[in-house]
């Protein structure tokens, strides 16, 4: 089965990234966005379910930057 | 309403980082994952559905690599 994790800026958190892209959006002739923000994710291809605690440790420590960002962690079928 | 545009490497192409990834939680003790694989999420806040072909435009020219990425697009509520 595959689980992913998503990891996001927290709200509070300005994202330069996404504000990049609204602008050119909106240069490009679009409006129809009042925000953008951007994220990554890690698809993992895993056994069950137990790993659950592990990911969130692994979320935690490896693939994400706790003073600014926050994780979320989702399996798939 | 908010709505997600997901890009990711193509199942054909190799995927470094997720790879070095899979090493690094290999190393800390983990061997649940049999294979990890990165992407990037952008996350749009929209009026409604409309957009939705403005959108593929948008991610098909400026948010993805047709070559190598592969992108899909998700609405949340």
């Amino acid at each position: 089965m595959k689980v992913k994790v998503f990891v996001r800026l927290k709200d509070t958190v300005l994202d330069p990234q996404g504000q990049t892209i609204l602008s050119s959006i909106n240069r490009m002739g679009y409006d129809f966005a009042s925000e953008v923000r951007m994220g990554k994710f890690f698809e993992f291809e895993v056994n069950d379910k137990s790993c659950e605690q592990d990911l969130a440790k692994i979320a935690d420590e490896l693939l994400s930057n706790p003073v600014i960002e926050e994780y979320s962690i989702e399996f798939v079928d």
